[in-house]
């Protein structure tokens, strides 16, 4: 037997079956007319981010990274909730523009960014968190070109990581951002040819649950735009302090201390440094203000018993949910939070593998997870998938084709 | 330093570059208009089946299993040249169909079959790859209601496993296939209620790069089907044996023997016990038809030093290339086969890494190769893009979306 993830709080039971938003799963599944389904719930979005603005000094603004989930209707519901978006092509840009969010509050990270990409967001003005010299002067070329002052920041690769994040996007070399003591003179250099100079952007990591190890990063990280403001010259217009939030997915893990976050943050603040009094701050989160509010509900199509262990197939699988099936970027395969939504009320009675349609053996959405009796037309919930889910896996793998998605 | 996979036969050199098809890189991708483009060469999927119909007794069939690789010129082009198609979806089907195979040649397997997929794959008269008593039933029930006999194999999962296989799809609890003794019974119970009997199904692992394993299964494949098909007490009209065979992407990887594993096949088929001297043999195959057929072109973007470490950072990624980034069912990530495509015929003088444009430090191409100085706008090549590359990545992450594909 093995574990399974826990369920994140706020989901409820009407008439024995998982309820999101009021409804029922399988009222869900009958309006959307098919599984299967990603449902993320308004109340769950609402509520975390109402949790994050109590904790967090009102300062400290917050960008959400729409890389995480970028379903419109999630999109229209986060853009009135947070300050600032962050972007990571030009696909998404069209996404960000479309929801409505003003492109001056938009900022653009990425370290293969094409010349068409820089055209489009300069000529909106969104602000490129540029990842090496020569972006820098790609960008200062097509903003000569558009007669437009590029919007520059600087991401910087900072000498520090993330301790305990999922993946460390800082602490050696990297292909983000630009070597910590490369910026100063990188920054002098737009800021002299006409650049909209927008300060500096420092991403460690993600994943984390340890507020300590955040709290760290956050000292390091406020200490090194300290530092390389002082050796730029110019004070910073904005800081985004990155972000690093984690969720719990398994069985162990525990939520995030975020009040003891925003107490240390707000301990900082007290005490910054002269040259960063007018800097506008944010943190950039995805993950953290998304992921639990989203719920996959797939339909088992198979009850079957092999060599004496008890196989659920479902219609769904990693074709949607590829991390949770343990493939992307995971070493040992642990369970998601998985429930039988159909009997989200009865005592867990069997063990079984609940596993992907699928023609291979990497489609499994949980191993040994012990669950209420389940038959062919039951509906399988996995949580905590609302980020990286369905715009993270292979959707057309098998010809199968993306799932249905919908905002309750 | 990490060594690079071997870049697999056949291709050329046209002015310094790259060529596939006789045309360069650098006008395949400006006739195609835009990088990343996946480039399908027709010669080499001739090449290919030509070897293995020479290497093959011409009693075992090639099926094509379109998984691997599902755009539709491929599929065309692989239609004459194999002698069906094994799919594993609706989708798929949809596909086949349009790619004008005849349904009769035809197989479905799958263990999450939706009645709507099964109700379709009946009407069109295509063979089931039946993977579970149940699923025996609904489709004895679907046919009924639309007043057509199935065309119903069972897929068995044999007590044996493919040894050296990447994927292992037999031996122990599985949700693929009927555990080999129940097999009996059951399609006993389809014939008798009036299916139309295919035969049986035994897949037994994928990508194994070894003759005598892949024969040592082979036999074991046909034992086990002349036992059943004794058991059943009905000759098979159809036997898919299973395919397995891999190709190498990784140094060190020898190609596979296929000469000997088709001199083997000829002594087992002089020998056929009396209840297979009728039935119809095929292998099953995706990867290793159409896998070293294609490659993955991508346009540098950036190249950057980070403190000492070369990056060439691409516009492509792991949104196409997710095997090759080491993120799919991968415990070591190694090197694909990567060359700069616009100096194919450089020496190797420097040591890179080279990444795709998704902000994760998951998006690796290759790590630490020795290759041709490149700069930015050269183009680099993935070879062995063929299979699962366009169709099993997640293409919609970050925005990106789908790579252009093209078959030459």
């Amino acid at each position: 037997m093995k574990p399974l993830g826990p369920i994140p709080a706020g989901f409820e039971t009407i008439d024995g079956e998982l309820a999101i938003g009021g409804m029922t799963a399988s009222a869900l599944v009958e309006q959307a007319g098919r599984t299967p389904l990603f449902v993320y719930s308004r109340a769950h979005l609402d509520r975390r981010m109402a949790e994050l603005r109590a904790a967090v000094p009102t300062r400290i603004g917050i960008n959400y990274a729409i890389k995480a989930n970028s379903f419109a209707g999630v999109l229209q519901h986060m853009a009135a909730l947070v300050d600032g978006f962050d972007i990571a092509s030009g696909g998404e840009l069209a996404m960000a523009q479309a929801a409505g969010l003003d492109p001056a509050r938009i900022s653009f990270a990425g370290p293969g960014k094409r010349d068409s990409e820089l055209e489009s967001a300069i000529a909106a003005g969104v602000t490129l968190n540029c990842e090496s010299d020569g972006e820098v002067d790609r960008a200062l070329a097509i903003g000569a070109r558009q007669g437009i002052a590029p919007h520059i920041a600087l991401r910087v690769n900072p000498s520090f990581e993330l301790r305990g994040s999922g993946m460390k996007m800082g602490g050696g070399a990297k292909p983000f951002g630009i070597d910590e003591e490369l910026v100063p003179a990188i920054a002098r250099k737009a800021i002299l040819a006409g650049a909209e100079w927008r300060g500096l952007h420092i991403f460690t990591g993600s994943q984390a649950l340890s507020a300590e190890a955040i709290i760290e990063t956050q000292g390091n990280v406020l200490d090194l735009a300290s530092r390389l403001a002082d050796e730029i010259g110019a004070p910073l217009p904005k800081l985004n302090m990155g972000g690093g939030f984690g969720i719990p997915y398994f069985h162990g893990d525990e939520p995030l201390d975020i009040v003891a976050i925003g107490a240390a943050l707000g301990e900082r603040l007290a005490s910054l440094p002269e040259i960063l009094i007018d800097t506008e701050l944010c943190i950039e989160l995805g993950r953290y203000l998304v992921g639990e509010a989203g719920v996959y509900l797939t339909r088992i199509v198979d009850r079957k018993v092999s060599h004496g262990t008890t196989f659920l197939v479902t219609d769904g699988g990693l074709h949607h949910q590829l991390a949770a099936s343990g493939n992307f970027g995971t070493v040992v395969r642990r369970n998601y939070p998985v429930a039988i939504a159909s009997h989200f009320d009865a005592a867990a009675e069997e063990e079984v593998y609940v596993v992907g349609c699928l023609c291979t053996p990497l489609d499994r959405l949980a191993d040994g997870a012990m669950l209420p009796r389940a038959d062919v037309g039951d509906l399988v919930a996995v949580f905590c998938a609302g980020a990286y889910g369905a715009s993270a896996s292979p959707s057309a793998f098998l010809g199968q084709g993306p799932a249905a998605e919908v905002l309750v």
